[in-house]
């Protein structure tokens, strides 16, 4: 049977239960279960993350996922370019609702519609919000959607299009997230995060088992990942150690996380040498998908960096737009977050390779960017540009 | 050798020339080359449409192609919802540049490189431009877009990112295309054209190689397609043409071919009996993809769909908008020009199954919306939704 397990105290909740947090304010984490992950099995399967059903919590139960998914996943990895370099792009944008949160999502749907929910409340003003309320509807599951007054209309409109309800809430992100929480705590609803729900991590993992099956079992030397609330790097980290733990590698990739400038918490408590991170005020950034001012689960995430070895650097502000033209001159339109992500990148590489930054930290000694590198890198392409336009 | 043949008076091309019309008018079609399908090698190939390269005019060249892929085919094919009704659909708006054309941008691209071409040039206000310029400047190919003036800044501002030079023409789309093809022949440069060149086509036709491979080699009774100038109705047929033609198939799955309303110089000719349709007065319509007054290929769509016992209707342009809602509301977001296919997709079974379509057009006796229905029936999601807004 699965269950919750609190990060902090340790308690355990059946994962049947609508609670979202601890009593005692941990996040809820699911409890490990045995994972049967078998690559010979899943490439028999459809190209979808559902080609790992044996490791995904729903075993036994065909029923639950098959009307939910809508083919999401195994999304391309390609090099970045014909130079011959090792940069790889996967492009996570391939999905449904064109962002990397499909796979989240439909596994936190699809495990929703398994456990008899009716009705369900997320919040979310971006790429999230909008995967949540396909993925519901589409599970004919009522959907509520809070997102802050300052959203576009536009984001509005498609959310309003997959059936869902918008609460439109005054004042920042967080005051957004408070009211989701009231409404949930209040009606006794699912709640639907992508930050509190552990079983949107177990959607988000399949990028990881996707980069071993992609690159012929030849894990990356590092995966580049942008982060924010660590949807995407905790689901890289548990599906690597998964991996690992099978002795289907026999070592992580290195994480390279990238933060935005205008608001980089977990960069700051990197470099510090912190457990957690410390609330900043966000200064603003194009790269609106990682801009959070105060991750909820930043322990786990600074410590899932650290245990890879692996760094957090920030991309420089001033260099996001020209990088999206960068990417966009080799074929790949993408959102600002994205293009956040190669600026962090190149400004890493270029002070590893100039010798300036720390000796521990530096993940390339020759250029990844000359061909005959030896060090193979992905990067994720996390969605599509013209949502941002 | 590949080589160009004139539709009309069967003269033959060398298919490095720059001619894209032959001299008498007629257009060309590339001369049928030694397809070498095989399902048993495809699959054990990496997710896109270059599984099928020996079915693609690329044999025994690996250079060409692999440097401009961008990791485009394979689309995912679903059940439309969970009622367990025989209608699918692929999602086919999860490419590189988000739309199906993308399939054929990368074939004539990867061609135009591998043949030597610096330049080209194309004409199109949609999705075909903005896949050639992604795919042109991938390839270092310079890259010349012709759109109309009345063309949004947003599609331009995207074409121009991707590194093409973007000219405005006034006028009419017909404008445009003249425009196009007075500078392809003074500057004897290569023309891009999803309508003219074949080598468009070569891309379009996997989609039914892959409509093959994921239904288990069991093709649908009825494949829907919307057609403008047939650039995926003719790839379509050109597809399940090869698999009969290799006795992979033993029956041409019959095409249900969906025109706007506003302008449907096809269907009309459907109707009619005629061999070419006339050109007709674009009254507008929403969707905008598919309205084609004069389709230059319009006798070779004609005969392809009735070659497959097929239908040609139209979509009511009163119900695009809400048909876009029903399909949000079952999680995927689509161009009107998809909705559209729909609306006629729904309108043509009705009419069969009140008994009011002819006979001979009935391709429905039961209605397929219906559990355990016998006719499985598989739509293309051609275009994301967002691009519209
Ligand atoms: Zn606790
Ligand atoms: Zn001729």
């Amino acid at each position: 049977m699965l269950s919750y397990i609190c990060s902090i105290c340790h308690r355990i909740y059946d994962s049947i239960t609508l609670v979202w947090r601890c009593e005692c304010g941990g996040l809820l984490d699911l409890r490990s279960f045995a994972s049967h992950f078998s690559i010979k099995e899943a490439i028999t399967r459809p190209a979808t993350i559902w080609r790992y059903i044996d490791a995904l919590p729903f075993w036994g139960n065909d029923k639950g996922w098959k009307s939910v998914s809508m083919g999401e996943g195994f999304t391309p990895i390609v090099p970045l370019d014909g130079t011959g370099s090792s940069i790889f792009v996967k492009l996570d944008y391939l999905m449904p609702t064109l962002s990397f949160k499909d796979r989240g999502a439909a596994v936190l749907v699809a495990k929703a519609k398994e456990i008899g929910v009716t009705k369900l409340v997320a919040d979310s003003s971006g790429n999230a919000g909008t995967s949540i309320a396909a993925y519901a509807n589409r599970a004919g599951i009522e959907c509520h959607i809070y997102v802050p007054e300052s959203t576009s209309p536009k984001k509005i409109q498609q959310i309003v299009r997959h059936g869902a309800t918008v609460h439109t809430v005054p004042g920042s992100r967080e005051n957004t997230a408070k009211a989701a929480q009231r409404a949930v705590n209040e009606d006794d609803v699912f709640y639907a995060s992508h930050v509190y729900n552990p079983y949107f991590y177990q959607g988000t993992k399949t990028y990881a088992f996707e980069v071993f099956e992609q690159m012929k079992e030849e894990i990356p030397d590092v995966v580049v990942v942008p982060v924010g609330n660590g949807t995407l790097l905790l689901g890289v980290y548990y599906g690597f150690k998964e991996l690992l733990d099978l002795g289907l590698i026999n070592r992580m990739p290195r994480i390279l996380a990238i933060q935005a400038e205008g608001c980089a918490p977990l960069a700051l408590a990197f470099d510090n040498g912190l457990a957690t991170a410390r609330p900043v005020i966000n200064e603003g950034t194009a790269a609106e998908g990682i801009a959070i001012a105060n991750p909820p689960r930043s322990s786990q995430i600074l410590a899932a960096v650290r245990e890879t070895d692996g760094v957090i650097v920030t991309a420089p502000e001033s260099l996001i737009d020209s990088t999206r033209d960068y990417l966009a001159k080799k074929g790949f339109y993408v959102e600002p977050t994205t293009a956040a992500t190669f600026a962090g990148f190149f400004k890493y590489v270029e002070s590893c390779i100039q010798g300036r930054a720390l000796e521990k930290d530096r993940l390339f000694k020759v250029d990844p960017f000359q061909p005959g590198s030896d060090r193979k890198v992905v990067i994720p392409l996390c969605g599509a540009g013209i949502k941002a336009d």
